[in-house]
């Protein structure tokens, strides 16, 4: 070995030990703070400390100082146009929960202020959510009947607002938002498609003008109370219903060929609205089966903290509803943000966001708020209009309290069934198809998972499509670490780099050596699949070895550069394999194994068991050891033979 | 960059698109067969191939031709040590599991005979064991109290037994072994210490002659009905147990001292049985407070398939048992078989095993046997008799069968407080605290899995320990990919080769180039994090040259040797990363990314994005390309000055 040693740069040093406390440390650091969002702290006076902490949870105090009269031109014009697209909106979608009308008008009220105060996105536009309000219905409905007890149902609306809004701030205050991450954008494209498609068909009843409906939300269930009932079907409201949602589906269409007519699709709602009021008015279509929305309640949020409901009976149910459209509500939310954050290169914290969302909610919760979010179509709609900072939500809170304490009369003639329209004509929206596309395109598994969101949701239920969707992908992440790959290198000629031989034609394997590179950390759940792979790897080699006639197989180099950690279980299957190879002749060398393997592999003695001169720095390294040897070896032999011969 | 790039080899090509189909045929084998256990059956003519596919199915038809008469009788010796090892065992974990001890002495039967046939290990002993036993009682004791419906526990014991046997089989069938090794040797640990902790614990009632007894499982609940009731306690039965516990741990002692006498210990639990017998049958202590078994029904395992109950009160429970009481019997049975295997260096196809356990529980559960697997304390007396084959369990069942047609009245003076000795005998071997400190040495998180999968079966219950380890051992799975390793590299002095700057002391910073490492596959779990760690450690970078003084930063190097595979949110990962590099005047390139990498990159049109020219085969090579690009430009820049100088 000398010689060869001498050769090459020194082999991998174990690395020196770490006090626990300090590794601990690291990783809890790692895990929980990867953005370092006290490096801005550092080396700073007291005060400043105090000034950049009071401005790390209130932005506003950051950017509020700089804020201009420019600025506030563009914010108004936004915030008017949020608030023209979020009081019909709002209506629309508390009636898809199951709320009193009023409850939507609310919810543009409290929460936008929290967060302009809160938030650090600047084109966010804080409301109420179709998916989120369809959740809270199904979920809270499967246990109370928002027909037969409206309060009950109101109250444990609230409630399960408030447990949203605290699972939102403690994730956000423990740092946990990575929870959020385990839902992957192929879920949560095919879980919009779907909630979409659900939500759409739910419409049917308002746009049929039917009285009875199905409380299930799955297609087959909807199908069947709408074709039982053909006879109730009201001509009257269905033709007033399709000329609306045909005129906002054209108001998009032009919006989207000119994105500076963005107003039109902004204002179709609001433009629906009155001029479906004013026929109504006229026509006195509501003694001929349109439903109109009829008296709304005059003057801002009543106090609803009293409300809170934390009956035994219901609390799991509270909870279970909170933490499920909490989580739902944050992912959209926190995409929403992102994605503007990064057209308009600024950076958003991921869990500073939550801590946001969460204290809006907590604070809705107790002003008769349900639960709110960053939806993406009146964020695009801000983003469009050319906001600035989150002062337009301020003048969409203003415009939404100007119409809660002078102008709910004037919604009395507005009739559901354009509602019913303006719900269908934003869920289409979301329906993403071109992202089905491309997710088959690009990742097959991603497409079965997104298909499988959906499916599960439009045939089965809300909570079955999400949970089946998690679960793939989940299950996936782990098939990937119970599955790692395994290649076998061989050299890319002319130099001393060494490549997996599938891909790279050029690249051939090395005589009397095996060279395998392992592609995943060494885990439980991984160590027996890779001792068994490892063995049918050296199998294979031997077969082809046997075919082709080359020199038998001598060594095994296991390339580590990609085994991120190992645990108890992987060394044991270090033990294994080595004794694998070591009865069958060959020897094993590793390649390039990290600091953190490298201390565990001393730690267990491993490093003695298979001797310290078997570790490389580089494959290449162990090659031309293992190369040395043979070479050595054969010239002795020839030497011996040469002996035997001249004697 | 022509330049550059003729000097080194060619970058990655993007690999030929796969058909679909051939692509997923490959997954799949990868996932399911990756010991391809099809290999022998290739190029084969038909007759042998039938020939093989029986001896696949029952390995008995392979090795049996080639049985001697010297094997036969080292198996002799062999079955009948663990006969006699087997028939008090069997009796006491009956009795652990409230059911007849009867049923003990029938799972010696015909569950060996199967295993004998089909079984691949040549050393495993079948029977049951006392961590399935206590299972099956703590769980069907939820449902059906033993002692007030016996016939009804009873026949829900066959049924779990049944169960457990289609799910062991399943597995095995559909080759999803990999779920057992969710089960990390540390998890087993812990779990098998807590299970012999509680199992010790259940023994007070015998050991202190008690009649009645909590049905609760933790230490809190135990030592409270220990110790409200030490008026109770029997002097007589307690001694009798000290004694026969001492002379067996004695014995034990003697054994590992010295190998050879392992029939000492072997033979000690029949002892201790016979001598217990005489003695209470010669004092009848029988009518002084020590109990004993009884009668004991003579004649072999009457068949039990007509019980089976499939009660849909109970169905939910008896499934549940079975699938936990057979996934943990699967994990022992398996591991035995594989270590002792490895001493012998054999293999076993784990796959193969379970439909062997599988179909000897299914036998079994017709014919009054409960769960039975291949328990380690019978296995390692069976090898160190120096068994040879499977024929060793045909022996001890001979031997059980013997004793059920001739000897059962033997037992009926039998003091149940030898069988609890006997039980916590075993029990203390169980309690592997070498292996506890050696975690602690290597893996401080492996430790607090074992330490967790313990405390939570003493102090809660078993279920909840299982649940508990299993979470966490899922939980820092999906943490790894959560939050991969990224590593900064730079150059080792006199060589191409990149390492981890904190790893490798000599490795120095590159001027101008920052690279990076991504140590792990990029999936929706991760990207976010990913992007937000590599601005990061641009940030760190960029603070870092400022205090320098270097030349700044013009380079992002990510290495991708270790990512193995991507999906459609990593690409949107990439797709920002480029955007924030960009934003900074920065160029990114990539190094060696795989051929699954490239295939997703190229398909999503990032390759075009980024550029072709930007890909590299090596670290080595982008770092020469990028240093090539920074002197061209800066002795551009050089001869600029001269020129406008002169001018």
């Amino acid at each position: 070995m000398g010689n060869a040693d001498n050769m090459n740069p020194p082999p991998p040093a174990i690395p020196p030990p770490q006090p626990f406390i300090k590794s601990l440390k690291n990783t809890l650091k790692e895990t929980f703070f990867p953005d370092d969002p006290l490096r801005q702290f550092k080396n700073q006076p007291p005060k400043k400390k105090l000034a950049l902490g009071l401005q790390y949870i209130f932005p506003i105090l950051e950017w509020g100082p700089r804020y201009t009269l420019q600025f506030f031109k563009a914010d108004l014009i936004s915030g008017i146009t949020i608030a023209s697209l979020a009081i019909p909106q709002g209506i629309s979608y508390a009636r898809l929960a199951n709320l009193p009308p009023i409850l939507g008008l609310y919810s543009s009220f409290v929460p936008p202020l929290i967060y302009a105060v809160m938030g650090s996105s600047r084109d966010l536009a804080v409301g109420t959510v179709a998916v989120g309000s369809l959740l809270t219905a199904s979920m809270l409905g499967n246990v109370v009947n928002a027909l037969e007890e409206p309060t009950l149902y109101l109250h444990l609306a609230f409630t399960a607002t408030l447990f949203a809004g605290l699972f939102e701030a403690a994730l956000g205050i423990f740092r946990l938002g990575f929870i959020v991450d385990f839902l992957s954008h192929a879920t949560i494209v095919g879980f919009m498609g779907g909630a979409a498609t659900v939500v759409c068909l739910q419409q049917l009843k308002g746009i049929l003008g039917l009285d009875h409906f199905t409380h299930a939300t799955d297609v087959i269930s909807v199908m069947r109370s709408v074709f039982t009932q053909t006879h109730k079907w009201r001509w009257e409201s269905a033709v007033l219903g399709c000329v609306f949602l045909f005129y906002l589906l054209l108001s998009r269409f032009f919006s989207k060929k000119k994105p500076k007519l963005f107003w039109i699709s902004a204002m179709a709602p609001l433009t629906s609205v009155i001029l479906g009021s004013i026929l109504v008015y006229l026509t006195h279509a509501e003694k001929h089966g349109v439903q109109v929305i009829g008296n709304l309640k005059k003057g801002i949020n009543p106090p609803s903290i009293m409300h809170l409901n934390f009956d035994s009976r219901y609390l799991t149910t509270a909870i279970k509803t909170g933490i499920v459209t909490g989580i739902i509500s944050l992912a959209e939310g926190i995409a929403v943000g992102r994605s503007f954050a990064m057209f308009k290169n600024y950076n958003i914290d991921g869990n500073k966001e939550m801590i946001a969302f969460g204290m809006m909610n907590i604070a809705g919760s107790c002003t008769s708020c349900y639960l709110t979010t960053g939806p993406f179509s009146r964020s695009a709609v801000n983003f469009n209009a050319g906001c600035k900072t989150a002062v337009s939500n301020i003048v969409m809170a203003i415009a939404v309290m100007i119409t809660l304490l002078f102008l709910t009369p004037l919604f009395h003639y507005t009739p559901l069934v354009v509602l019913s329209s303006i719900i269908i004509a934003a869920m289409l929206g979301l329906i993403d198809y071109d992202a089905a596309i491309h997710l088959w395109h690009v990742d097959k598994f991603d497409f079965v998972v997104c298909m499988s969101a959906y499916i599960g949701v439009v045939f089965a239920s809300i909570e079955v499509g999400l949970v089946l969707a998690i679960g793939l992908s989940v299950m996936r992440v782990l098939l990937f670490i119970a599955r790692p790959r395994t290649l076998v290198l061989g050299n890319i000629p002319d130099s001393k780099v060494y490549r997996n031989v599938d891909q790279y034609q050029n690249a051939h394997n090395v005589e009397g050596i095996l060279i395998l590179e392992i592609d995943a950390p060494i885990y439980f759940a991984n160590s027996s699949y890779l001792r068994e792979r490892i063995s049918r790897w050296i199998d294979d080699e031997e077969d082809r070895i046997r075919l082709s006639g080359e020199t038998g197989l001598q060594y095994v180099i296991l390339d580590m550069s990609a085994v991120g950690n190992i645990d108890t279980s992987g060394i044991s299957m270090f033990d294994e394999v080595k004794k694998i190879v070591d009865r069958r002749g060959l020897k094993l060398a590793l390649a390039n194994p990290g600091a953190e393997v490298m201390k565990k592999l001393n730690k267990s003695k491993f490093l003695e068991r298979i001797g310290q001169e078997w570790i490389f720095l580089t494959v290449g390294d162990a090659v031309g050891a293992c190369n040395y040897m043979l070479h050595t070896c054969k010239s002795k032999l020839n030497s011996d033979e040469k002996y035997s011969n001249n004697v």
